[in-house]
């Protein structure tokens, strides 16, 4: 029997900060799956900020086009298959983006093992911390950053879900670790709950280099960069000799309608930096045992994460365009089903 | 007996290009060599493009202090000796700076073997391409870029003794190679006289991300930087995934009053890119054998140089302004005895 879908796709491209009119929810027929390709009922998907320059036409090689559904992250379950590889009821994830349903061949799709989201691993957790965005803070500080005991790490957006891992894997690994957030709330969040030695918001200083040296008295080892900008470049300004700066994101950046950039470039040269851009399905094969870890520490309690759920497929829009605003407070999820 | 001496020192600070103003020439009387002691008598001293940033005494941890003597590496002659390990008519190398005479306890000086600067290899190359310049480009190639057959390498300054070394090094390892100079013969001695595939005259263009891509229609793999701001920013737009940009000099940078920087961040993470400072002296025990390669490869006719030598003590100031004009043509020497 057909099934009656519901997508988000990209109406028009933002210029500037995203608004509601460059999305569009269209609604249409499913035909019934065919040969090996499966029914798929989405239960969550994701908002992602690293979305943004997908919806640029521009500089990304791999820009959404116009009409094509927007890109997330789906956990649903199997309502039909003519795959061998799937039955009805099985829990999967995939790149689906902001949809109800999907129909499949089933390449992409990864099949969840239900048994192991016991509490506190919520099956959410397959989006999230054990997702690509606990995935990006797993490699990124432990691959790109290296970080040795006593150093310290300094993190963007810690209250967000690629922050607030990277910085409790770093506390972990003997780190002093500092947090940037935009509210009180989330700084005493990363401090009380995530034990991060410190945060600040930056929304209250008017000197970012100043309040970084404040914050970090024996200067930055390691800078994980999720905002790019006036940031990056504060955080380059409080740089140690060999400091290592993960590029992860560049929230600050996505909505300029020109880049801003970084203007202290010699401090390459006098510090002997080295910035580097993550990516991070360059790090594919070794994704189970990345998740395996964190999974293990999840339920040792060693590494806490936080989840900002919306109901509905409608809420879709605005809890992407909050997250330019800083509004979330843990990973961003719409429920719809 | 004692010497005469004269010595540039910094007599104010550069506030951007510097002017002749901000060096004094001091004339001193050198007291004969204590216990230990040796006295080295100028043959050739270099001026820097580098050393600028020593100049302002802002950022800078060893920021030069007025008075102080001027930072040049020398080739000299021993005249007097106490020390065991000089007698009378060594030929030495030390980072004595823009003087005629030097004091030293023999700590951080270097004993040539003349024997071997024996044509096509003169007396000035272990303070060119054998030295710094020279030894920054064979490690910030081979080690940071690790240039792979094939892959098209991009050089700024393409004429000065860094980039031509660079170039040169390119080649050898099977890559196209493109030069960016600032004059029409620096673009003919690149191509004609060293072997870079192509070289275009920065001056000529209006729009750089446009010339870098027409020389470079494959992109750029490695980016070999010795200039900064606009030109770093447009290799980076032409930057291939995975590119590496080793920042060697930001020679764009060094005389502005508040510095440009990159405005292209985001490039980062869509094109995984790595942008490092190189610091040669990290490299200080490979010395020897990088060397020791780099004389074969000139014994041999693969590794050419080109140097740039003022006459007379008087002329430094004038040849060190000039390198920030693109004037010079080669490894900029000044000969004093």
């Amino acid at each position: 029997m057909p099934v009656k879908n519901r997508r988000w796709v990209l109406a028009s491209r933002p210029a500037g900060k995203p608004v509601k009119e460059n999305f569009r929810l269209e609604e249409e027929e499913l035909r019934d799956p065919g040969e090996h390709e499966v029914l798929v009922r989405a239960r969550y998907f994701s908002v992602d900020p690293g979305m943004r320059s997908r919806l640029s036409g521009d500089s990304y090689a791999q820009a959404l086009g116009i009409g094509e559904t927007i890109e997330g992250a789906m956990i649903g379950t199997i309502k039909a298959s003519n795959n061998e590889r799937f039955k009805e009821g099985d829990l999967v994830t995939a790149g689906f983006g902001w949809q109800e349903y999907a129909l499949s061949n089933g390449r992409g799709i990864t099949k969840l093992d239900a048994s192991i989201f016991q509490p506190p691993l919520t099956v959410t957790a397959a989006i999230g911390v054990l997702g690509i965005p606990g995935l990006t803070a797993y490699f990124g500080l432990l691959d790109m950053g290296k970080p040795k005991e006593g150093e310290t790490v300094l993190i963007s957006s810690a209250a967000g879900p690629v922050g607030a891992t990277a910085g409790q894997i770093a506390k972990m690994k003997g780190c002093r670790v500092v947090g940037i957030a935009g509210s009180k709330d989330k700084c005493e969040y990363v401090t009380r709950e995530l034990g991060f030695d410190a945060c600040f918001n930056y929304k209250q200083e008017k000197d970012l280099v100043a309040a970084i040296k404040k914050h970090c008295p024996d200067g930055v080892d390691i800078y994980f960069d999720n905002v790019g900008g006036e940031m990056l470049d504060a955080a380059i300004a409080n740089a140690n000799e060999r400091a290592r700066l993960i590029i992860s994101g560049q929230v600050a950046e996505y909505n300029r309608p020109e880049p801003r950039g970084i203007r202290n470039t010699t401090r390459f040269i006098t510090h002997r930096l080295r910035m580097e851009g993550l990516v991070v399905f360059d790090y594919f094969k070794q994704f189970p045992q990345a998740q395996a870890e964190m999974a293990g520490w999840i339920k040792s309690g060693k590494l806490k994460y936080t989840e900002d759920i919306s109901e509905g497929i409608e809420t879709a829009p605005e809890a992407f365009i909050g997250l330019f605003e800083g509004e979330n407070h843990g990973r961003r999820l719409i429920k719809v089903g």
